[in-house]
């Protein structure tokens, strides 16, 4: 037998949905966990070991073919050490850099002739963009973590104290909505995207999310995937990549890069004949990638936080007897109020009926309403 | 967390596949394995032991929810006394018969008024039925095993000898083709169907279906999706059954029932809404059913049988850039010649091309064919 052994760090949701197509495909997946109670250790292989640490990582790799991420943090000097052991490690440390490091990502969506909102770095002093202002820590932020609406001078400098470190400063863009282009490229260079997606935000987190975007244009949507398609080449992608992007009239504005399964592509599990976690395998596995068209006109995807309720069981009672087409996933994490620990999706042609199906779903399940 | 435990009785493929419904449930699934090589034990949780023997199987249940069996070859014994321990095992002992013994299930099926051939047992002497006629091991026959062509009398009772236990004679019936319906029922009584599939056997082995059965009417659709109801309510059956259904004319005869997830729904993993997988789960657990709509007009899958080549990933290079739609599923068995060791299935609305691309690939891995 020849099937591959991929290592992933991380055994968050995302390493554990990435389990699905790696045992269809054949394909032996081990995770590096920080616990066994990792969402991903909990129902495949996996070694207990520091990302943070270049020992840890270094022999948890050595019986791999390939090594990729479910998360950004793992440090720079930790993926290089990697890669000089001679392992294939994907993303790359050079591209995955601009998924970590925001002013990186801004010098390369600049260098590559892409639509950037204003920004500068700040290291104190006087902001050049003009208040208010968005400030966001270089390095670790997600989920509205590290992200800070800004209104002086004096606020920002003490934002900077605070933080230690350099900040990047955007313009606050008044935006339409938000969309995200799922990508995938090969070390081959194949490429190929998903059709755009709207992500709503609540309080800086991605709630739920339609696929297609609904209200972009034709010709808008060829334009955030032509994007897409010109990062993942410019960065030398190699797996899958989030590109979120603002749409303001008719203009489109860079907002974050992502290079791994991400939030915003869970829809593709139901709704695409490839999957953003098969995809992502193909894709670091340098296989041909498989198709991104939908299976249905509309995917509809909706994170349940956690919040009053710990059953999240006994909601299916209810749930599935009321929509015997709801698709539930469950990352067996524990309840914290806030926290994503699990999604619903549903595909199918009337937009308003899903929308509705998957907010009453996730409201169901985390306690807000009662029927 | 009130998330079930379920034990399935066998790690072969159809226990690997029950595990992807499981984990985005957020079941825990844990199987009884004959080794940690089996399909299932590669990718979950599991226990090895003997299934045969009645305290390991005991064992085994003693911290499970509900206890359910991916093979027939569990002894009624056994069954028994799990059902004797308190477990909730499904499908129940007086259901699992009609799966392991064909003579009950003959009787089972004219007590109903459902259509058999013309069937008897035999322990030696002169058949009633007419030369030439099936004769059938009552017990652990499939994919033709245990599945005779007798012409004459000494060849019966040569076989009978050999057999040396009574056999099940059928007429042998000159069928247009055959069928097979998945049928789902709750505890709670709720039951569904998928839609009938075309089953084509090669040497008594299934070797494709598509889905819908093309080439059969409304009418015989409907009559043969409630058949399989009334023998589910007849049997009581929890779980997911296949039966299996020769079309003859405007007749349909029944020929085999398998009480578990089957080849035959294998298609309904990218097919349907609902899975036979995640249906087997949620009707064990009496959860209410998924919907068994289809998503595409057509679902084909092609069984890949071990043949001369025993590497089975390299193909993906050609299959996959070939076509990016087809869904690949190994079972992470060894290579034997002519034992199933995985699956293709495509989804789509042109079932000439659907069949081409599905045939094409089978015979490519397996080594049939070179381009």
């Amino acid at each position: 037998m020849t099937f591959p052994r991929v290592g992933v760090i991380g055994a968050g949701q995302l390493a554990r949905m990435m389990a699905v197509p790696a045992n269809d495909l054949g394909i032996t997946l081990v995770a590096l966990a920080t616990s066994p109670n990792d969402s991903a250790a909990q129902i495949c292989n996996f070694v207990v070991g520091d990302y943070s640490k270049i020992d840890d990582v270094v022999n948890f790799a050595r019986d791999c073919d390939v090594v990729t991420f479910e998360h950004e943090l793992i440090p720079q000097p930790v993926i290089r050490a990697l890669e000089s052991s001679g392992v294939r490690v994907y993303p790359k440390s050079d591209s995955f850099i601009f998924s970590q490091n925001k002013i990186e990502m801004r010098k390369k969506m600049d260098e590559l002739g892409l639509p950037n909102p204003k920004w500068s770095s700040f290291d104190g002093g006087v902001s050049e963009i003009p208040f208010p202002l968005i400030a966001k820590t270089i390095s670790g932020g997600y989920d509205g973590r590290g992200v800070f609406v800004i209104v002086d001078n004096d606020s920002l400098n003490n934002l900077h104290s605070s933080v230690n470190a350099p900040l990047l400063l955007e313009e606050k863009l008044a935006f339409d909505y938000e969309i995200s282009v799922m990508v995938a490229r090969s070390p081959h260079g194949q490429a190929s995207t998903w059709s755009p997606t709207l992500t709503v935000q609540t309080d800086g987190i991605c709630t739920s999310t339609i696929t297609p975007a609904p209200d972009l244009s034709p010709e808008l949507s060829v334009r955030a995937q032509e994007i897409a398609l010109v990062i993942a080449q410019g960065i030398g992608l190699v797996g899958v990549m989030a590109v979120e992007i603002f749409v303001v009239g008719e203009e489109l504005v860079i907002n974050e890069l992502a290079l791994r399964p991400h939030n915003s592509g869970h829809w593709s599990i139901e709704g695409s004949v490839t999957s953003q976690f098969e995809q992502h395998l193909r894709a670091i596995l340098d296989l041909p990638l498989g198709s991104t068209a939908m299976v249905a006109p509309f995917a509809v995807m909706g994170n349940v936080l956690g919040g009053e309720k710990n059953d999240l069981y006994r909601p299916y009672l209810h749930l599935m007897a009321r929509n015997p087409a709801l698709k539930f996933h469950q990352y067996g994490k524990e309840v914290r109020p806030g926290r994503k620990i699990g999604h619903v999706t549903a595909i199918g042609a009337d937009l308003v009926e899903l929308r509705e199906e998957i907010s009453h779903a996730v409201d169901y399940i985390s306690g807000a309403i009662d029927e």
